[in-house]
């Protein structure tokens, strides 16, 4: 099944990228851009058929693979 | 308002990252991968509480904007 990862950075970590990306819109007249922070996603297809038992084991992968810092990032996922 | 917006490569093209992830982590005892794609997730905060107006004027910061290289990728809204 395949599976979707969101992960980005904390709202207490300065996002610079975002904060760049904001600037850049409001100076191309997109003025209603207010706040805008920028991550990664992740896409796997995964040879396990319940939903559940893949949760689990993308959760495992993101905290023993080395898939995301949880020091300065949060992760969501998403089945789909 | 808060809206997402989910930046992946297309199928057509080699993501050399996310087939480094699928091998890094088939080499961490995840046999289970079989594919992985990586991407980028915007996230941005719009002073319009219209969903429909948000979506298009999203959808314009994309193409005008240099959000993202319609070349090699594709892109999903994702209202939150």
């Amino acid at each position: 099944m395949k599976i979707g990862i969101k992960i980005m950075p904390r709202e207490v970590i300065l996002d610079s990228q975002g904060r760049a990306v904001e600037q850049s819109m409001k100076m191309n007249g997109f003025s209603e851009v207010q706040d805008c922070r920028i991550g990664k996603y992740v896409e796997m297809n995964l040879s396990l058929e319940d939903k559940e038992a893949a949760k689990l084991q993308v959760e495992k992968m993101l905290k023993e693979g080395g898939l995301y810092n949880p020091l300065i990032e949060k992760f969501e996922i998403q089945l789909m």
